[in-house]
């Protein structure tokens, strides 16, 4: 039984607890993560976050590990890592599940550079060759949609009115589809005067507040299909990214970080 | 904008959010309640809990008042009233919306002074008189049940198989019988070696965790058919408290608290 202290946070709704373990060690069993991101028994969040010190081999600044409330470990997570580099202070290059992931503090939000798209059919992967700016398929009243890699495979259908689309029936359906041999996230954006309003249906996790990689993918494709030129505001239901992409460099995702309070628990 | 600390507590899972207020003075609106209570946003909790001085009228030595996570206050709570018993950290006299409560402190457990339970007809209130050990009506399978007061109505079924019983779908259609002017909490309860098993519908709240008051109305029912005699185990989906009563006297209540963390936040 050690003293440990914490930070709870949230990027847009999607909430951290987060440990800075910079200057001193801590290793979590899988069945201890579960209990303290549990939301009655424990503190209670989506994903759990420890900073690290950056591997001796390693140019980056510091380290960060992700896990799942059910105690699995996940490479990346967009609205976590803002939150990171907010408590961190400073610009800070930090090593990843996913790599080197570069965050820049700004005036009130966080920039993030999200990597190089991944546009190519075998980088979703997709099951065969095909036209990733426009996919010759469709799922009932969806259809024409771009696919955009952001590590994670992206499907984006652009409609008129994205709030009428039943996302809770078409969403596990869309995801499920051979089509997409690694399942596929599926966004449904409309164009709008202050820019894209977007819903997702993540892969695994069903219908979320934000889906910063889905936002990254989505302003990717309206900008191949010349809708729109970087940097777009994207809006979804927790709130507002911004993201900028010129084509063949790399995607950026600006957003906003809430600290919600400090604690201190025994385990 | 000020700096609040704050306890995270539980009682059988039922989670709280609790400021010791004794020594100063803290208003929170209903907003803010909602705020604080949020489990993406704020803290979370399923109440929030304001420990305070007692009125200079009053006897007792402490003031509780009970939030909802909807803002609206509520006047009583029995895992709330054990977990602020343990933070006090001694026997204490409480007010509360519900009266005066008394709460002792034992080893690794606190028991709660329920109060008499409300045994006529007119105490639940039922729609007209009826004998209350044993009422004569019935809902599909469900049929000779119990009703008892313990400041909110209960109507308590035994049956042989209680996780056999649909209580999602039977529950609300118990709980808005016309019988039930005030509506009603609904509980499943079988009888086995180890003591009382139970799942309770709450009104409102639907199914939970745990029910101290379904606990109390549950043992106080098999007590007065003879089923037991009391102190009598009540195991409920988030733990097991130990309801004593003897006819003609008070509910005692006997229960764990888990204190989670402590967590210092600004508003």
């Amino acid at each position: 039984m050690a003293h440990h202290r914490f930070h709870k946070m949230h990027g847009l709704g999607n909430d951290f607890v987060i440990f800075d373990c910079r200057e001193h060690d801590l290793s979590l069993s899988a069945e201890q993560v579960r209990a303290l991101a549990d939301r009655h028994l424990g503190i209670g969040c989506d994903q759990l976050i420890v900073m690290r010190p950056a591997p001796a081999s390693s140019t980056a600044d510091m380290a960060m590990q992700i896990f799942n409330h059910d105690g699995s470990e996940v490479s990346a997570c967009g609205n976590a890592t803002r939150c990171v580099v907010a408590l961190a202070g400073r610009d800070v290059l930090i090593e990843t599940g996913a790599g080197l992931l570069r965050g820049t503090l700004g005036d009130g939000a966080v920039t993030i550079d999200m990597g190089l798209p991944g546009l190519e059919w075998d980088a979703l992967p997709l099951a065969y060759p095909m036209d990733t700016v426009h996919l010759p398929v469709g799922w009932e009243d969806l259809t024409d949609p771009a696919a955009v890699s952001m590590g994670n495979p992206h499907v984006i259908f652009f409609v008129d009115d994205g709030a009428a689309v039943d996302l809770e029936r078409l969403g596990p359906l869309i995801e499920h589809d051979p089509l997409f041999p690694e399942r596929v996230n599926v966004n449904i954006a409309h164009m709008a005067d202050d820019g894209l309003h977007l819903r997702v249906w993540e892969r695994g996790a069903g219908l979320t507040l934000a889906c910063g990689t889905g936002a990254c993918a989505t302003a990717v494709a309206a900008i191949r299909r010349k809708l729109v030129s970087g940097p777009v505001p994207v809006h979804l239901p927790g709130g507002t990214l911004t993201i900028d992409w010129q084509p063949g460099s790399n995607v950026s995702m600006t957003g906003p970080t809430t600290h919600v309070f400090t604690g201190e628990i025994d385990f």
